[in-house]
């Protein structure tokens, strides 16, 4: 795919990275809240392992999902932006093509 | 072990299912405790991993000892009594040589 070879200048380096680490936060965020959330009321042992369960998908999602790449982060973003952890906004500063590929792909 | 295949009255059942079921919930019910105070203090992402790689592990520890089947339930009861979870008063109904059999293992 053509985004995949794209350049990236500095500026758009420097948006990359800031919009990436403010997905991350947001939804480690979040899901701390989440963990707080259904701990505090847990009842009985299926509660307990249903937390556990829950953690493990996350944990997976999390570390599939925050691993960053500049040939890679149009997909990345793509999926920030489709699961609500970004939005276009926050791109401002990659170029038009970029954020089209990365709009289009979240709309999929 | 000679243990292993020793009769069970019906006295001796009831006694261990009561004190399984009794270890079982005070085990369950400490987990619960002990998952809702590491949730509370929540700060950062790896408190997250660790709570869950806490919860792989006790999930793992609960299934594998909590599998209610008389010709184990000596060495069930010795790990239960020797981490916490029971004591030997509450196995009071079983005969002498099961109790000194879990008393001995329960030392190692």
């Amino acid at each position: 795919m053509q985004v995949m070879n794209a350049e990236w200048t500095t500026v758009e380096e420097n948006t990359a990275r800031k919009a990436f680490d403010t997905a991350y936060k947001r939804e480690i965020s979040a899901l701390i809240e989440s963990v707080r959330y259904q701990a505090s009321s847990l009842a009985e042992v299926d509660d307990m392992w249903r937390l556990h369960d829950f953690l493990s998908v996350k944990r997976h999602e999390v570390d599939g999902r925050y691993d960053y790449h500049l040939p890679m982060l149009v997909f990345i973003f793509a999926g920030l932006v489709k699961d609500g952890w970004l939005s276009l906004d926050e791109l401002e500063g990659l170029n038009a093509n970029k954020i089209a590929k990365i709009a289009a792909l979240a709309c999929m």
